[in-house]
């Protein structure tokens, strides 16, 4: 370590639309904290909205991540390759004792709100958050927990009966994994998005997909999930439930959102806000190896290479990028 | 029933923002269906919406009344006091099987939607959707069926447990209605308002209230009722919900409301719509003589003078205007 230290790390830094990769001193490890080295970490589309300035962000991305643990306290931990949760709590309010840490109103985000991200060389997150990677998923899988953990957080919000028919709109890595999540827990999922070449990847899962364009499709739902990120894609959902129906919001929307509200007024629908999820069910979930992860892989680069990478995971069409160390 | 039929009947016209009372005939009884007098109507912030050409309305409108019954197909209505529920319903709908015929998908809606309403000496509705009138219940207590129905609707929709602060935002017509109904189901409300005056006329069934200004109040609440009707009372609202908390569209908004998806995903919100609803509760409430009723009233004119009880209905701070026949 004393080597490294005295080096400093390598880590990327948002600022004003541009991405940098420099030399940082490593994180300082608060008690209760592990030290953490990345081994590879995933561009989310928040990543890619911080970078364009989003909330006034400026610092340190990253909050998708496998690494291994280099220092900590609880020794069990030491040299163990973990993924962690990203909420930061602080364990004192009635949010943390209700297990709700991810609704802290004194939270930290890992690389989003007043905590640094996990891309860059290491990596600080409270010992706590942390989750032992099952030995038998590569870190290409596991790097996705996060956002599964975020695809099965509907299931923990909303009831969504066996066989139910269920609609997904957005083709994008999060409505790709929301997709696949509600297919394997039971639900009848069919994908409206605007790139068959995306969607078609999950047809091993039976799941169907439908192309569509600027106007909504003629189709009803009890239950739909909107992943588009825009407005457009809010108004088509709100279009295709039945009245009394549930709408889940799963978008990273960062822009303001044109929501007509008569409709959901008139049909009385029931319009569910939805974010971060429990890594448990993710786990179990990837240790189940039902998932389509490979193929949702477009590129991976080097630390080194973020911005390309950046670049690359802003393209249109193009899905999970990864940042290896 | 000759005298009348020969010489029409007073009905008002909306029209490109006028409102016309003019001799017109009178609605054909369709089998099923029940001519009525129309004894008192109320005119709802909806009612001033169509005038202005919401949804391009021209017609008459008038949806909460009381009325007697003229003609029938089944005798036990002739010479009742009645209320009615304002959704025709195909009745072979899913919908409808489900008894949900106010969301029927093929329903016109007194008033509003292809059925002539009740601002005239006589009207129409199928004989299923008429309740008789409670025979110790005035008139004017009477007329507030239809939106007490609709503050109602709100208990069918959520549970709030026994006791739960509940924040109502919006000292209307409706809010004032809404915040009763809620405090005698037993939880605790606050209304927060533009208009002292109003919101004290609720003191003595123990509602709180606030007078508040263009920024959101300190506050946080697991249930939140939007009846403010306007895009800055929804973004109050959903300002004032805690995280994973309720937060109940109930306004009759009419514009494009700009909502801001952000908070509402980050804070899981849970947004439920919420419109008509069945008058057997409301008719039960209104029985039990609990509710503040009467100082909501403050006009009445005779339909004849439709133009100006409109204006009067329109003015800042006023609430419930009549139309007497």
């Amino acid at each position: 370590m004393d080597a490294t230290e005295s080096a400093g790390m390598l880590a990327v830094t948002l600022e004003r639309g541009t991405v940098r990769v420099e030399r940082s001193p490593l994180p300082q490890r608060r008690p209760g904290h592990a030290l953490l080295r990345m081994r590879l970490a995933g561009i989310c589309s928040t990543d890619l909205h911080l970078q364009r300035g989003y909330y006034g962000f400026s610092g340190r991305p990253g909050h998708e991540f496998v690494a291994e643990v280099v220092e900590c306290d609880q020794s069990q931990w030491l040299g163990k390759r973990v993924v962690g949760e990203i909420n930061l709590a602080c364990r004192q309010c009635d949010w943390c004792a209700r297990r709700l840490g991810r609704h802290c109103p004194n939270r930290t985000v890992l690389g989003i709100v007043k905590h640094p991200g996990a891309f860059a060389e290491y990596l600080t997150l409270p010992e706590e958050n942390l989750h032992e990677a099952p030995a038998q998923l590569s870190d290409e899988e596991l790097v996705f927990t996060e956002p599964v953990a975020a695809a099965c957080e509907i299931l923990e919000q909303v009831r969504i009966p066996d066989a139910a028919p269920v609609a997904v709109l957005g083709d994008g890595k999060l409505g790709l994994l929301i997709a696949q999540v509600l297919q394997l827990s039971g639900a009848r999922v069919h994908v409206y998005g605007r790139h068959a070449h995306k969607m078609q990847l999950l047809s091993p899962l039976g799941i169907a997909y439908q192309v569509i364009g600027e106007v909504p499709p003629q189709v009803a739902y009890d239950f739909v999930v909107d992943a588009t990120g825009s407005s457009a894609g809010l108004q088509h959902a709100v279009a295709i439930t039945r009245p009394r129906g549930t709408l889940i919001l799963k978008s990273t929307v960062h822009d303001r959102v044109v929501l007509d509200t008569a409709p959901v007024i008139v049909n009385e629908l029931t319009l569910v806000g939805s974010r971060c999820g429990r890594f448990e069910p993710a786990l179990e979930l990837l240790a189940s190896r039902r998932l389509i992860l490979r193929p949702l892989i477009h590129d991976v680069f080097p630390l080194a290479q973020a911005q390309r990478a950046f670049e690359r995971a802003a393209e249109k069409g193009v899905l999970k990028v990864l940042l290896k160390n």
